[in-house]
Order: C-alpha cells, then structure tokens, then sequence
C-alpha cells in the first residue's frame, strides 16, 4: 500500500517507520531539502531522530505533489498550530479516496477545533475519510521497536480498520476505538495537564501531587469530553489514562518540560526558549479553556494552566489553588463531577 | 482526641505525624523498644523515616495497653499478612467504642480477606467501626510535608468523618468515599500491578510499556471491584488511579523495585533479600489471583505476576504475553471488558 507521511518530525518520521515495518512503501514529504536528502540515502534522520536507522522503504521528497500522487494513506504529522497553513497548498494533490491519517494532538486556536475538523476543512473532505492514531506513544521508545500499543480511531469502521492493519507490526499494537471526538480529547487536553504536572513538579513537588493532579486531570477531561458527546469508556483506556500517563511520566515531553521550567520561576518565554520546541499544550490550554466556558464545564487544572502562562499569575498561587480545592467528598454518585 | 497508632514503620510514623499536626496526641505502639524510645525522646524514627523531626506531641512505648487505654482512633500499620498475628494479642485491650483504622493494604493469604474483614475478625468488632485511609500518599514525602490528598472510606458515615476531620491538617487533605471494598482492593491490587511494572521496567521497557500495563492494571482492578460489588467511581479516583499511578512511579515502592529485580533476571529469593523488605504485592498477589477465579473475572496481568514469582513462569514469556494479547477492538460498549 501506498503510504506518505507529511513531516519530518520525530513522530512523523516514527511512524513512517512503524509503517514501513509493517510492510509498505512510505513518501516523506517536508520543506527542509536536506532532511529530505538524508532519509533517502543515509536511512536517518539526525536531526530529529539521532541513532536510528531507518526501513530502506522509505523515501523522502520535498515535492508535495511526486509524494502524495497514488497515496492511499496520507499520514499528517506537521505541528497541529500550523496544520491549516501548511496543509493548504498541498490539498489539491491529496487524492480524492485517500485515507487522511492525524498523529496531530491539539485544538486549534481561535476556532477551537479539534486536528480532525480543521483537517475536513482544510482539505475539503467528509469525516469519514479522517482517522486518528493517539496513545501511550513516546517517538524514541517506538523508534527504538519497543513494544507498544495505541489506539485507532475514526468514524467510518473499514477506514479505521485499514490504517489499523496498514500499522501494525510485530512492536506496534493498534486497538480500533470508534470514538473519534473522546480520542482527539484525550490527545489534546493531556499537553495541557501535563503542563501542569511539570509546574508541580518544578515547584519540587513529588509523586503523590503528580498522581493527583493526572488523576484530577483525567477526571477533566472526562468531564469536557462527556459533554461533547465522547464515549465515556475512552476516557481510562489507552487514548486516554495511557497516554496522560506516559506524557506526564517522560522527560522528553517538552510539554511537562516547559512546566517545569515555569515551576522554576522562568517566564513562558525563557521557558519556550530552553525547552527548545512547540511544547503543544501551552498553546492549545485557551482553546481547551474556551471548550470548558463554552460547554459550561469546570476545568479548574486547564485554566490554572492558562492563568500562570497567559494571565500573569504566580505558579505558587496556582498551585496551592490546585491542592487546596474545597470539595471535601470523593464521590457525590459521579467521581468525574467531584474531583 | 487520644490517637493510637499500632505500627513503628515509615507509614504508620508519617500517619503519626500527619494526626499530630492535625493537633492530635498520638501514641505509637511497636515491639522495638529503642525505637519507642528513640521516638519519645528524641522525636525522630531514625531507622524507618531518616531525617524527620516529629512532633512533641508523638510519644511512644512497648506496652500495648498503655497505649491503648482511653484510645478514640486505633490506627493500625503493621505489615498486611501479620495482622492477625500482632493484633490478636492486642484485642482485649482496643476500648469498645475506639474507631479502628487500617493503613494496611493487601488481602490475606489462605483466607482472602480484605484487611478491614481481618480487623473485624480478629478484634471482633463491627464493620461500622472500620474506616479505611488510602490514596497516592508515599510516606516520605508527607513526612516532608508536601501537600497531599488521600482518602478517607467506611461504612458509617459519622466515623469516617470522625477520622477524616482528626488526620485533616495544612498538608494532608482527605476526601470521603463510602466505597470500602472498592477503597482496598485498589490498595490491594496496586501493589501486584506495580510488580508487574517493574518486571517490564527491569527488561528494559520504557513509558509506553509503563502506561499499558498500568491502564490495563486498572481495568482489571476495575473489573474485580466491579464484581466484588464495589463503586465504579472509586477506580479513576485518588484511591485507584491515584494510588496505582503513585506507586507505579515511585522508586522508593518496595512492590516496583522487587519487579524490577525480577525482570534483570534474579530468582525470587534474591529479589526479595535485594529489595529488603515486605513487597505486599509479592504476596498478595496470589490471594487476589484467587478472588478472580472465585468470581470469574479475568485478570491477566494478577495471573502472571503469580506465575513468573510463584510458578516458575521466565519474565521473558510474561512480558510477551502481557503486550501481545489477542483483543483487537479497545472498546465494546464497555472498555473494562476489553482492555
């Protein structure tokens, strides 16, 4: 099967890997030339990806429309910020029955759109077509053929299904999931309380107040996706609690990154700086907050998040905020209302 | 109030300290009588909580009735299986309307009792007078007096209240929860879950593998709690998901770091004499493989702790077991089912 993955990232480039491991032909496609050239006759990706050797399979080009010409599956990897630019230019080349995969996580800013809408939107194509890969999946430990499982997720069931067999391989697992909005949810507000862990965390906090506010985190997003029409069965499974739980526990997530070096009293601008990298989650907490307001959902975590890195408040405020919250039952008939 | 606390170790000395600086007198019971007088004299556990000064109001002594007169809160923190040893001695002097409360997780070997039934037993009180503290709360880092959640659970209302208001203190937060049974088994079952964590850990695996296989711990937790009658708001809450996650990220968890001893390839044995001390998980592991089979509830990552630590089972086939179960859809209609 024909596949092109769009980015060069370290994900995209991951999961071009997965994807040439499970058997077929993958087109990189993304603007830095060099890049380009080095996947295609050194196997690597230096930049992104240091020590791993990639599958001879795979190709990679800078000319969007020599990449996606015959693609079957067009795998989307490009920061989800600047989906909507980058993608623009290249829509007239996606063809017309095509797969159109999302390894994006976030909502879109000023219109707070999850990664599929703004895909539907920006390439002109039914839902159907769009299909999302989320999960417990740290790039490094999937590059490096560690054993992991991820979830597939669309609203049309043999789309799903194609991109599920068109990824798995021996040390990638994919488990379908027909609830797309619960999926993109989960991938999306994760960034933000991950933020949030790492203030804590840089605060010197330890385990017991990182377990509470991922377990107060997930019980957030429960809440926000609930409301929005999502599964509530997605909410502990991998999409979900596995991937909050493997964002929050890596050091290489540069959301919990960032977190941590706003916890050590640097400004969100020295902390974007040495965290060297979009760090997703101290974008998408507005348009996640906007979600919370416009739905009528409490997301106390989220807005804490929005507070300290776009409102000026001190991180010592937001967390005592946070650990000093007045509900004094776990459980009032419904954990998810009372965390 | 008067405060009892039965137990000398890290656990029940933070909890000690916790209800002291909740404005609680607290003795401490324990058969080590340098310990008792190390605590009374010098405000220091040197042996289990190094580098903690504790409270003025924290004495403690050898002499079980002493302690125990005029008690309104017993707190009882003594390793899970010896329960019934220690306390039987114990029961005619805990005062009939004293509220009794377990930090102890586990569930006993030979009869499979959860630990407030054994405490019923043994000092043959009634259910009522049983409550329940458990939460992400590792000990050390309360006794540094970072902020933390638990909590509090019981059948009767008025008492876990009671007690919910004696540990409350800037630092310790309690929530209600009247979910007893669904409350233990997650302390119960996470301990088994956080060794079979560290098996994958020990073989090398990373954050992917670590959030699999304690999403997937969960869902069996859940699964059981369900069976057993439990609430299933208990689980995503602080006591299941909370706990677990603590536990599982701690390196200072005995249950983890004895898994972890197992998968570099150590017998049981020499784990056990590494790891230097009681691995709840080790143990209860197969009390709660046995409440599956008694109820009917698969639990696939329980089984295989018991059968690399007790059946001769090589961590090699468990870990590749526990990644590459046959289940193809995350979700059918109920995720706990599936996952």
């Amino acid at each position: 099967m024909k596949t092109v993955v769009l980015g060069m990232g370290a994900w995209g480039t991951t999961f071009a890997q997965v994807l040439a491991d499970a058997g077929n032909a993958v087109v990189v496609w993304g603007r830095d030339s060099d890049t380009a050239r080095e996947i295609t006759q050194e196997h690597t990706n230096s930049k992104r990806l240091k020590g791993v050797t990639l599958s001879p399979l795979i190709t990679a080009t800078t000319d969007a429309e020599e990449a996606l010409t015959g693609a079957e599956i067009v795998v989307v990897a490009v920061p989800s910020q600047s989906a909507r630019t980058i993608l623009a230019p290249l829509a007239p080349a996606v063809p017309r029955d095509s797969i159109v995969v999302s390894l994006m996580k976030g909502v879109e800013l000023d219109t707070d759109l999850r990664m599929s809408q703004v895909l539907c939107e920006v390439l002109d194509i039914p839902l159907e077509r769009v299909v999302v890969v989320s999960g417990p999946n740290l790039a490094a430990e999937i590059a490096a053929k560690q054993p992991t499982a991820t979830v597939v997720s669309g609203i049309d069931e043999a789309n799903t299904q194609t991109v599920a067999q068109a990824c798995s391989n021996p040390y990638f697992r994919p488990y379908t999931n027909a609830d797309l909005v619960g999926v993109e949810l989960c991938g999306a507000v994760k960034n933000v309380i991950a933020v949030a862990v790492g203030m804590a965390q840089g605060k010197g906090f330890g385990h017991n107040t990182t377990a509470t506010i991922i377990t107060r985190g997930l019980a957030e997003i429960t809440r926000l996706g609930l409301k929005l029409g999502a599964d509530p069965a997605t909410f502990p499974g991998l999409a979900g609690m596995g991937d909050l739980m493997a964002t929050c526990a890596s050091p290489l997530s540069r959301n919990n990154t960032l977190g941590q070096h706003i916890g050590r009293g640097l400004t969100l601008d020295e902390a974007i700086s040495v965290t060297g990298g979009t760090a997703e989650g101290a974008k998408s907490c507005r348009s996640v907050s906007e979600l919370g307001v416009a739905t009528g959902v409490d997301m106390p975590i989220t807005n804490a998040v929005v507070a300290v890195l776009h409102k000026g408040l001190p991180v010592d405020d937001m967390t005592r905020e946070l650990l000093s919250r007045p509900k004094k039952s776990e459980i009032g008939g419904n954990v998810i209302e009372n965390l």
